[in-house]
């Protein structure tokens, strides 16, 4: 292992599909990247800091590594779940950071955190995150505030579970006879799960249900040109979008000296384009008509980069949160990188 | 046991909380009764068979000695999931029934066709059965049609586990501030969950989150006659059961001679009376202007009872279908009740 070079940082993304990690040095950007197929688990305690730490001490070591890396001082980990099952990893997780790593300073970031950040950077608006599920967060670098993110049963309406369950609600109402129904989406959805009475059968007994639902999304952008019902679903998620949207934006009129807050989207359910993005368009301009939108810098993991830099080189400006941001410098932090056995 | 009476029958009623089970002999109605606390296990294979046999048998030999009957000979069982989950139940069921019962004739009904009959009994109409979920079913004598009861993630539009999603959606629009919230549901929410921000881990975490959310729908009609969103809700759950309704009622115009098809509503939602009974009348006089509303003349377990009486008899004139009612004679019945350990 080579340990030439000055401290560097690891930035990380932990979300369903498990950690995407990079390490890399200010001034010098992103120098090693890696990633672990595992999510998180969640246990009676919350995100299990342990399961966490597991799989990022030996990524991070190696990664290090590859970069020539000698010490991390810095981290900054965005974690999704993390405002309401993040009390264990708030109270270990930073200890741990130094203890196994070295690590002085750490952010840990709600992942809508840092997604607000990889998509506007550090400065004032709203940015929808939208994917199985959807929260909108805005700050206006005073405190932030969020909107939705309650999970596919109590929230996270319009996004991915959201838009596939009214797709499979309408096709099971054509198939009932009900009003409101969409033959197009029944034909769809019985080519994706086989025939109607067994769909209850193909979602129930699985423990990824609102990736499920969200799994048949992308057929409900795909009829939404030439089926009424596809298209109103669309139309009634962006309208939820923008609400959430609306709900978090900063107050404005601060004065001829404020920077005029942004509107971004991010997430993977944008990628469906112009079926969700064109009613989504016209219902922001109704909401926040004086929002400027913008296309997203970059994704979450690009967010905990920024994080992790502006952290390492003293310029980091964001307003910290009890639930959603915090940063500390736990004690014990320090030590060069102990080498990894499985480098 | 005594064993000096005629041949008798067991109805059962086999839901979310267990099975329900009546012993009677045909004339002299209902003798004896008794509840299992536990409802049926669903496995890889749909509703367990042999955990329905192992609750049953102990108490139908048990309440046939109380009853002082000899010998069952008919059987009649509704059961919650038979439509989709019921194929190791159909195949095995009346076989299982005849060996350790000595049952000769066996109806085997999905819990929505045991609630109409309970409800109506054998004669034209629909019926709207809700609980934490929902079903209409309907016949014209002929066969049988059936709307939604797809669950809480892809329909059961209406019921309870809908009502009580769409309070807490409402509750948490209005802890983030976005549109359509209520301040109203929200306090509700909180006193009977606490904060909001726990929500998510008080429900997501459970195997029974139907339930849970449909907890609530009782305290959504407590606020309807002062809050506007509260009543928005279950005016949109009765228009949802009108639809349903609609979807299963009879065709009618079949001539002078033709019985009038009813309309009645079964199953503990509608105890929740006039916030959800008056817009629902409403709905109905929309949807089925010419149809009579009467009151449910019992509930499901009732609705096994008039089948196996009438099956018991001779009597039996509804339509079977291959998912929701097949009545076999299974080879190998006829035995005298084997005498149970445990009574």
């Amino acid at each position: 292992m080579s340990s030439s070079a000055g401290p560097g940082f690891v930035a990380v993304d932990s979300g369903g599909s498990g950690l995407r990690v990079v390490v890399g040095a200010a001034g010098r950007g992103p120098l090693a990247r890696g990633a672990s197929g595992e999510p998180v688990r969640t246990g009676s305690r919350g995100i299990d800091p342990g399961h966490l730490m597991e799989q990022l001490v030996p990524m991070a070591r190696g990664l290090a590594a590859e970069a020539g890396i000698g010490r991390l001082d810095t981290a900054a980990v965005g974690a999704a779940g993390l405002a309401s099952l993040g009390d264990a990893l708030r109270a270990e997780l930073p200890g741990a950071l130094a203890r196994e790593l070295g690590v002085r300073r750490v952010a840990l970031a709600a992942d809508a955190v840092t997604a607000y950040v990889g998509a506007l950077g550090p400065r004032p608006g709203a940015v929808i995150a939208a994917g199985t599920g959807l929260i909108a967060v805005g700050t206006d670098l005073t405190g932030w505030r969020r909107a939705d993110g309650w999970g596919h049963l109590l929230g996270d309406c319009g996004g991915g579970a959201w838009i596939g369950r009214a797709g499979l609600e309408a096709a099971l109402r054509a198939h009932d006879g009900r009003g409101g129904g969409s033959g197009r989406l029944l034909a769809c959805a019985e080519e994706m799960f086989g025939p109607a009475a067994a769909l209850p059968g193909h979602l129930y007994p699985r423990t990824d249900r609102a990736a499920v639902l969200a799994s048949f999304a992308p057929r409900v952008a795909e009829c939404a040109d030439d089926d009424a019902v596809a298209a109103d679903i669309l139309r009634a998620a962006a309208r939820h979008m923008a609400d959430s949207a609306a709900a978090v934006y900063p107050e404005t009129g601060a004065g001829a000296g404020a920077v005029e807050p942004l509107v971004a989207l991010t997430g993977g359910l944008f990628n469906m384009g112009a079926p969700l993005l064109a009613p989504l368009d016209e219902e922001l301009a109704k909401r926040l008509p004086g929002a400027r939108r913008v296309a997203a810098k970059g994704n979450p993991l690009h967010g905990a980069v920024c994080i992790a830099t502006d952290l390492a080189t003293g310029s980091f400006t964001l307003p910290s949160d009890e639930k959603m941001l915090c940063v500390t410098s736990p004690a014990g932090g320090g030590d060069t990188v102990a080498p990894g056995a499985d480098t």
